[in-house]
């Protein structure tokens, strides 16, 4: 029996934000780690709306986390599901067989929320993975080529109409790209489409869009918008939705083929956590994120809700707070092992940032904030510099150049499994004799 | 009534080398050019496999016809699937309905022939299509990780054992691409498996590889293959596969988990033409391209035989035959508004090449043939320069400086629906207890 048989084993669910920093910040500690995730990769979801509006491709916003990790030798990884953990005999199960651990951190993140909408979610699009966001970029695409099939003009502009719900950062960027595609793509491109018949709405529930932001900014942003010609519509509900039509709680209607929805997310929970340890979807924890109830499994970012004086409902479920709670974690591993004090977690916000498109973006400081070129110059180099991996920078700054200069969306393959027949009828595009 | 309704309508079906080069050549003719293809993009197929194996985005291959022709005023474009030509009434039936013709080009290239080995076309993997390399990259990658999940040695050997059958420019370059991931890839990201296990096959039924090139080529490719650590099989077919083990006709077999099929084409038919005027799977067309009993409809690249003295079989099936029979074809319909005599083809054989891993490649000229490092530059350089596009042209440089200074394959996102026990059933990949 050597002697790393004796280091603890940590198991860590879900290579987001949280998971990637734990690991990375735990390297050369005496402690093997094993990264369980559904995908290979590492998934830069602030980019997912650029991968759908065909400004960057799929694999500049995913790393493999073999690569990542590659020359860190107490890390392993696992692809795979878990279902279920077992607290009492410490593992968990999953599709691939039983991983035992000593402690357990669930850090798997937050999932699409339709609110028990059973119709929206059948017929809207999500976007919280890669994949969603190249189905979303299949499915745009080709509703301007179903466009082409009908002449008449009532469903010619339900294929180009497109519904946006939520108005955070997501949903902001997403029709600002949009925005973007019909000024600058759809004139050239698609010569045979009139222009003014592509409508993008922006749907908030809300009094104001980008609600965790300052109220100068939300405004800001909203103007931004409605300048590149997106409708903004506030205090708006969509309550249903068939495939052909938005029902909005003012009893208006929008005919689209196209709903977007990034109107809520909530915790991605795994079974075998008891009832009392989960609140409002997400796992109840300490300040050393460790679960309600529970000695050696802990929980950071979008799935933890840790409540504090300043946040008596835990903290917003943005990247920062995930990416700080797990360093503040893999510090607690490392002094637990030095027989040290424990150090509880104190989140430092260091402000939000959102683009809405070509030259436009909002960025909030603890101090202050401002908009404009400036703001989109900011946005634009943090985000290469928090993307993970030399390659990705590059190929992700040269497309960004192309965009700019080009005022092009180069990246618009139909790649995802696509039976034109079966699409054309789903999505009511019609069949006619084209003259 | 305008003057442009009098026009020519020209349909061409397929967005190939062929396609694409026919209606650049007959940019500003008074003629009116509708493309018909199932996707929205041209495929650089010549590098499929480097998106397979990771080299290369999906993105950087394929070039969306709308941004081809964007300028290209006598230019439209309709994506669907041809399913029927009525030669009669001079109209295609498509899936999103029917379009009228003055002049037919089926252009329609070649798909994956399997000989009628229907189970071999279920188990194995194609790769004539964007999709297919993604299926394929997503397949690689996770026999990876299923072999992770077995101690069992000959199970997990099976996972990391790839067959590639057909010794053609595909098949060579594949094996090439397999070879160098087990070399500079495994030993880093893979630590725990036994880079020994890991095998690749290169099948050929003929007697040497790459039969289109001299023999000095041929024989040197095979050198360059086996000093990667591939094994070459000549004078041998895979004669059945169930998806666990291969059966070769020397009554051999080779447990693997992975076959990949690039041991024949054929071209890609469409009902309507009568039986009389195909031969080998190809429409038979005279020295202008047009199909042998009509006097409207024509075909060009892959999908076409052309007997002449010298090709009394046709021409091979290569990109550079395609492009020059689309060239001539544009010529003859320009000379044919132009009422001047029509030009017949004459294929100009410039050379072939194949590239077999890093620093190597084989280049065969008219005048003779050379291989090796610089090979292998001329191989880059040229393929650079075919591709379609600015923006494709400077990221497969960066991801090819990145690849051959890293020594690493960083695309290597599992995308595609991926559904980890459905597959690790499928795949075999046992469910053990992982300690």
């Amino acid at each position: 029996m050597n002697k790393e048989d004796k280091r603890p084993e940590i198991v860590v669910i879900g290579g987001g934000f949280a998971g990637i920093e734990l690991i990375k910040s735990l390297r050369n500690a005496p402690v093997n780690l094993t990264l369980i995730d559904k995908h290979n990769y590492h998934t830069f979801q602030p980019l997912l709306y650029q991968v759908a509006s065909g400004g960057l491709g799929a694999d500049s916003i995913g790393y493999p986390f073999r690569l990542i990790f590659r020359n860190q030798k107490n890390f392993r990884f696992r692809m795979a599901e878990v279902k279920n953990i077992d607290s009492t005999k410490k593992c968990v199960e999953t599709t691939i067989g039983v991983i035992n651990y000593d402690y357990l951190v669930i850090a798997t993140g937050s999932t699409t929320n339709y609110f028990g909408m059973n119709k929206i979610e059948q017929w809207s699009m999500p976007m919280k993975s890669i994949p969603d966001a190249l189905d979303l970029r299949s499915d745009l695409l080709q509703e301007f080529e179903f466009a082409h099939n009908t002449k008449d003009l009532k469903e010619r502009q339900r294929h180009m109409t497109f519904v946006v719900v939520g108005g955070g950062p997501t949903g902001v960027e997403t029709a600002g790209a949009l925005a973007e595609f019909k000024k600058y793509v759809l004139p050239h491109d698609y010569p045979e489409l009139e222009n003014n018949l592509m409508k993008v709405y922006l749907i908030e529930a809300g009094s104001r869009i980008l609600a965790g932001m300052k109220e100068k900014s939300s405004i800001k942003a909203q103007k931004y918008l409605e300048k590149f010609g997106v409708e903004v519509l506030l205090n708006t509900a969509v309550k249903d939705y068939d495939g052909q039509t938005a029902f909005l709680n003012n009893d208006t209607e929008i005919p689209t083929s196209t709903v977007i929805w990034s109107a809520g997310v909530k915790g991605q929970l795994i079974e075998g956590i008891k009832k009392e340890s989960i609140a409002g979807g997400r796992y109840k924890v300490d300040v050393y994120n460790r679960i309600d109830g529970y000695e050696n499994i802990f929980s950071i970012g979008d799935v933890a809700t840790m409540s504090t004086e300043e946040n008596p409902r835990g903290h917003v479920m943005v990247a920062p707070v995930a990416v700080q709670q797990a360093s503040n974690l893999a510090k607690n591993f490392r002094n637990k092992l030095n027989g040290k004090t424990l150090k509880p977690f104190k989140y430092n916000d260091r402000g939000a940032m959102a683009t809405v498109g070509r030259n436009k973006a909002v960025v909030d400081l603890p101090s202050g904030s401002f908009g404009g070129f400036f703001a989109w110059l900011v946005w634009m180099f943090l985000h290469l510099m928090l993307l993970v991996g030399f390659r990705n920078r590059v190929v992700v700054f040269v497309d960004w150049m192309w965009n700019y200069f080009s005022y092009e969306r180069a990246l618009r393959l139909i790649v995802r499994a696509f039976d034109a027949e079966e699409a054309a009828k789903e999505k009511g595009a019609i069949k006619a004799t084209i003259e």
